[in-house]
C-alpha cells in the first residue's frame, strides 16, 4: 500500500498520516521524491480500511501495490536514488551521471598489502575502497580474514587516503563492528537471503551494498533488498556479480542484463562486479567497459545510472607481475587467498573513470 | 592430514595422540570405526612434523589427505556413519539399512493443527516430525513463523506422540533455541553457506540436519557439513532438495545422482527431501521411490545406506482434501504459509516405510 | 482440435469424419483408445466451422485443444501408448508393465565387437540392443561411425540373436537407411529440434526413440515429439538423458522428475538414460533402480509405464575390466570412442530385468 | 598439426607441401596470415611423420596442436580473421575497427513488408538485411516460413536497395537454396550440432554466421565452427544470442563474457545479438552497447574485433507502435511470428552505427 501526499503536503501533515499508519499497529515509510512525498506501509496482512488515510489532509490518493517488493519499487519511488557516501575526502555520489568506482584487495592481510594498494589506486580516482576483513570461505581451513584487526587496518588506509571503506560483514556481530569502522556495509552473495543479516542490515545507519546470490532471481534479489529497506535503511545499493550455469569458461556467468532489468523496477542503484563475475584478468576490463555501457539509458543520455566496478587486488601477493617486497613477506605470514587475484594497473582504472 | 591407528590401540594411546596434536596448536577429531580408530587433524597451515605423530605408542602412520574436505571424507572413516537419533520413543536410527521418514507441517501454525498431522503420522510409521517455528521466507512480509511459540508447540507434539522433532534454525540466536527444544536441528538451503551458522551448529549438542544450497556443488556441500564436523559435531546428515536449474516444470530439479555420489565421497548419510525438490503433488511419491531406489547400493542389499525424508504438509490448511476443522480455523489467523502445502494419505507413507 | 467419436461409431463413420476433415484442408490423425476413438485436427490456422463436423454421425463433440501439444497430450489419449517393436524373436513391448531394457555399445566398431557383446546381453534378458552407427561427435576429428558398414554389423547381431537394433540417423540420407536396417530411429539430443530430421522420421514406417535435447524444457520435448505424430508416426518413445546443469560432479543432471510430469502429460512411453545421464559407471545401477522406481503408479501397480534403461558397451574396448582379445584389436584399428565407456555385468542386467 | 612456412615461402612452396600432406591422405587447410602462411593438417588419427615435411622446402617447423580444436584456434592464425562480404552495394567487412550492423525482421512474412523495413534501415547506416525464410519452431503447427518464396522476397530487398542478405538454412536442401539467393548462410542456435549441415556449410562458397546453441559450452561452440573449417569454408562469423539458465526475467541470459574468451582462443570475429538473448525491448538497446564495449581491446583501441549484430523487428506487425498498413494486412494472411517482436528506430541504430 502506497500512500501518494499531495505536492505542497507539509511535513506536519505527512507526520500526521505516519502517525495515523502506526497506530494501526502498522509501518510507515516516507519516500520524499522531488515532487512530492509518498508513503509505503508495510506489516499490513489483511485488507486496511483506506477511507481514513484518504481522508486525512495533503493526502492525494491510497494505491495499493501488488508486485511483491514495495520499498524497492520503481512504482513506490519513480526517480533513481542518488546515494551520498561520507568520506573523509568528501561524499561520494552513487547514482546520477557519474560512475563510482571501487577497488582494493580481495582480503586484507597486512598494513602494508593494504597501504600500498591504497596509495596507487588513489592516483587513480578511486575513492572507495575495499577489502575483507570476515571473508566467507568454502573451507573451514582457509584463511578466515584478520576480523576486527582487519577493520583496524581499513581504519587506517581511510584516515591515510580518505577513502571510503565497504567491507563485507558476515553475521550480527561482525556488522556491529563493521557499521563502526567502515562506510559502506557489503552483504556477500552467499548471504543474500540471509534474512536475519539482511533485518539486521536494515537497521544499521550505514549505506548497504547488496551483493545478488550465486542462483538469485530478479525477484529474490530485489526481496532480498526489500527486507533492508522494510527495516527503515533506504541506503541499499544492488550488485551483479556473476550467476552460476552450466558454462564452464568463467567462474560465474556475468548477467549484464539485469541492470536495465533492475532500473525498469526499481529505483536502487546497481554495481556491477565483473572480477568475481569473470574469475579471469583478461575478461575484467571488456566487462568494465560492459558494464558501464548497459546503464547508458536508452532515451536519454542524462540518467546513466552510476554503477561501479571493482577491481580487486591491484597487488596481490599471488599476482605474478608484482614484485613490491611487503605483499611478498606477507604471503608468507598469512595463507594466501584462494580468490583469484586480479592485477588491474592504474592507467585501467583510470580509463574506466571518466565519467561517460 | 590423517593418524590411523592400530586396531588394538588403546584409549589411553589414542587420548596421548590427541593431546600431543593439539600441544602443536591443531585441532584433533578422533573418529572411531569398527576395525580401528583414525583421528582428523584440522588446522594445520603449514607442514607437520609426521615423525613426532607416527613414533607414538598405538599409531600405525600419517596420511595426508589432499580433497578440501576431510572429516566428512570416506578417505577419513570408510564405514557409513550411523546415527542414533535420541526420541521419547527410543533411538531412530539414520543409515545402515532402514529407511527413515521425517514428516509434517511447512510451518507450525497451531497446537491443533500440529497435532492433528501429528496424531495421523504416528498411525503411519514417521518417527521424525518437521514443521517450522522459524521460517526463511523471500518477502520480508510473509509469516516469518511463530519462532519460539512454535516450538513450545513442537515440544507437545514429541511429548504426545513420542517424535523427535526436526527444525530449522536461521541465526544463533535461534539455534540457541532450537538446540533447547528439538532432537534435530536443520539448516536450510539458503543458509548452506552462512558460516557462523554452520560453526555455531558445529557446537551444538544435537546433530543436524544440512540441506544443500540451490546451487551448491558436491564439494560446496560436503564443505558446508565439514565446517561443521570441524567444531566437533559429527553428528551431521546431508539432504538433497532439488537444485535451480533451466528447467521449468517443477519448482526445482532433483538431483538424484547426488546420493550415490555423496556415498562415494563421504560416509554421511544422506535424505532426499522430493516435496521441496518438485513442489507438485502428483509428483512426491514417485519421486520419494526413486530416492529410495537410489541409494540401494549395488552388490548387496544389506548396505542401503539411502533414507527418504518427507516433509509434505499431511493435512496443511491449504489443501483442498483436508476439511478438518481447526487447520481452517488458523488459516483465519495465520497468514498461510506460500509453500506449496502437498497433501500424502497415510496408506502412501506406510507404502514407503517399509525398508526395501 | 478434437473430434470425440461415440463409443459405438464405426470404422465407416470414422473414415467419413476423417474424409470431411480432410477436404477442409486439415490433416486427420485418427487415435484409437480402448473405449472410443478420437481423431485429432492439425493444420487449422484458422477457425473451424465445427458445426459440420459435429453433426456428421459417430461424433459425440469437438474439444478445442489448448495445449501446444496436441497429438501427443493425454487429453487426446487418456490412456497409456504400448507400443509393439516387431523383433526376429517377436514383439517387444514398450508401456504397461513391463521394463524394456536396451543395451549396447556407445558406436558400432567391429563385427567381432558387436557379437561379443551381444552374446553376453542375450543371456541378461535385453530383447532391444543399440549401437552407433552414425555418431555425432563435438569434433570433426573424432571417429564419426561406420555409417551403413556399422548398420550391416547391426544387421547380423539382429540375425544372429534376435535383438531389436535401436540406432541413430542424424539426417535425412541416415535416416533412409536407419528405416531398412534396424527396428526403432533413434533421435539423438542433440538433434531434438532438427525439425527437418524430426519431419522425415515423422513418415517413417518404424518407431522413433527421441532423446531430450540438452537444455530443453518439457513443453519444447513434447513438442518435438509432436513434430513426428504430427506427421502420421504415431509409435514414439521418449527418453530422459540428463539436462545441463551447474552440477559439475556428473556429466549431465538426470532429471528424474520428468518422468511423473511426462506422464501426467502425455500418453507417450518414456525411457531413462542413466549412463548418458550422468557420465560415471558407479552411478548407472543406482540411478537405472531409480528409474525403474520413479515410475511406478502411487494407486495400482498394475499401470506400471514401462522404461527403458540402456546400459551401454557392456564390453567396451576402453573397459579396464575386458580383457577378450577381438575388442582390444579393434581399438586399434579404429579410434577409440570418446563417451564414456561402464561396465555393468550380467546379474546387473539381470536384476534390473524383473518387472516390479 | 600445424606446418608454419618461412616468410617468404613461394606459392609453388605452400602448393607442394600441400600436396605431400594430401599424399598422405591428409588434408591441408593453408591459412595465409600478413607475415607468413601456416598450413593446417586435419584427417590425421595417428601419428604423422615429421621428418618428411619439415625437410620441404620453406617450411621452418611443425608444431603440434594440442587443442580440439585447431583451424578455428589462435595458435593456428594469430591475426584477426576479417572477412569481406562481398554485396551489390560493394564489400561490408567483418573484423577490425568497424562495427557491422545486422537487422530486419524475425521472418520474412511478404514483400511489402521486407521493403518497408529495408527502406528505413537503409537510412541508419545497416548494410546487412537479416530476415528469415525457413523458421525453425517450437511447435510444428506454427508459421514455418515462407521458403523459396521468402528468398526471393530477400533477393529484391537485396536488389533494390544493396543490402547483404543473411538468412538461416535448416537443412541441406534449403541451404542449397539459401547459397544460391542469399550473402550469408545463418546457421541457428538449434542447429549449432548438426553436424551434417555444419559439414554442408563448410562446403558452401558463402560466409556462415554460426550461432551459438543454447547450453553450448565454449568447446562445443568453437568445435562447431571447427566442422565448417575442416570442409574448408574458413568464412565463418561466431554468434553470441543467449544461453539457457535459471534466470527468469530474460529468455536467455546474454553471455557477454563468451567474447573476449573467443578472442583469446579463436581468431574468428564474433556477433552479439541481443534480440534473441533477451527477449525484450528495453533490453536490446543497453546490451548492444554493451556488446560493442565488451568488444574493445584493452590495450589499444585500434583492434576492436567485436561486432554487434542486430536483428530486432524493425517494424513487425505485432509491435504496437507500427500503424503502417501493409504489415497490418499481412498478418492476418500469415500466422503472425511467435518470435518477440521488438521495435527499435532509426536514430537507434544510427547511434550503434557509430565505431567506437
Amino acid at each position: 500500500m502506497l500512500v501518494v501526499m499531495q505536492s505542497h503536503a507539509t511535513e506536519e501533515q505527512i507526520r500526521e498520516v505516519c502517525k495515523r499508519i502506526e497506530s494501526l499497529g502498522l509501518k510507515a515509510h516516507p519516500m520524499p521524491g522531488s515532487l512530492r512525498t509518498a508513503i509505503g506501509i508495510t506489516g499490513n496482512k489483511g485488507a486496511i480500511d483506506l477511507g481514513i488515510l484518504e481522508s486525512l489532509p495533503g493526502v492525494v490518493e491510497c494505491i495499493p501495490v501488488s508486485k511483491p517488493y514495495k520499498l524497492v519499487s520503481r512504482d513506490t519511488k519513480q526517480e533513481d536514488s542518488i546515494l551520498r557516501i561520507p568520506t573523509p575526502s568528501g561524499d561520494v555520489i552513487v547514482g546520477g551521471d557519474k560512475i563510482a568506482l571501487v577497488a582494493g584487495p580481495c582480503a586484507v592481510e597486512t598494513e602494508e598489502q593494504c597501504l600500498a594498494i591504497a596509495g596507487r589506486l588513489k592516483k587513480s580516482g578511486v575513492r572507495l575502497f575495499r577489502g575483507g576483513a570476515y571473508k566467507p570461505r568454502t573451507s573451514p581451513y582457509s584463511f578466515q580474514g584478520l576480523g576486527e584487526e582487519g577493520l583496524k587496518i581499513l581504519s587506517k588506509v581511510r584516515e591515510k587516503y580518505g577513502f571510503g571503506i565497504v567491507t563485507e560483514a558476515i553475521d550480527s556481530e561482525s556488522l556491529d563492528l563493521v557499521e563502526e569502522y567502515a562506510d559502506v556495509i557489503q552483504i556477500g552473495a552467499r548471504n543474500m537471503q540471509n534474512f536475519s543479516l539482511l533485518k539486521r542490515a536494515g537497521r544499521a545507519k550505514k549505506p548497504v551494498l547488496l551483493k545478488r546470490g550465486m542462483s538469485a532471481t530478479l525477484d529474490e534479489f530485489l526481496m532480498a533488498a526489500e527486507y533492508v529497506l522494510s527495516e527503515g535503511n533506504y541506503n541499499v545499493m544492488l550488485c551483479e556479480r556473476g550467476v552460476r550455469t552450466f558454462s564452464d569458461f568463467s567462474r560465474n556467468t556475468l548477467d549484464l542484463a539485469v541492470v536495465p532489468a533492475v532500473k525498469k523496477r526499481s529505483h536502487l542503484p546497481i554495481f556491477v562486479d565483473p572480477s568475481h563475475g569473470t574469475g579471469k584478468r583478461h575478461k575484467v576490463l571488456p566487462l568494465s567497459r560492459a558494464a558501464v555501457a548497459v546503464g547508458a539509458d536508452a532515451s536519454s543520455s542524462k540518467f546513466i545510472t552510476s554503477r561501479t566496478k571493482r577491481s580487486p587486488t591491484a597487488c596481490s601477493p599471488s599476482s605474478p607481475r608484482n614484485s613490491s617486497p611487503s605483499p611478498t613477506k606477507c604471503a608468507k605470514s598469512r595463507p594466501s587467498s584462494t580468490a583469484p587475484s586480479i592485477d588491474v594497473n592504474e592507467s585501467e582504472l583510470r580509463q574506466l573513470g571518466c565519467p561517460l
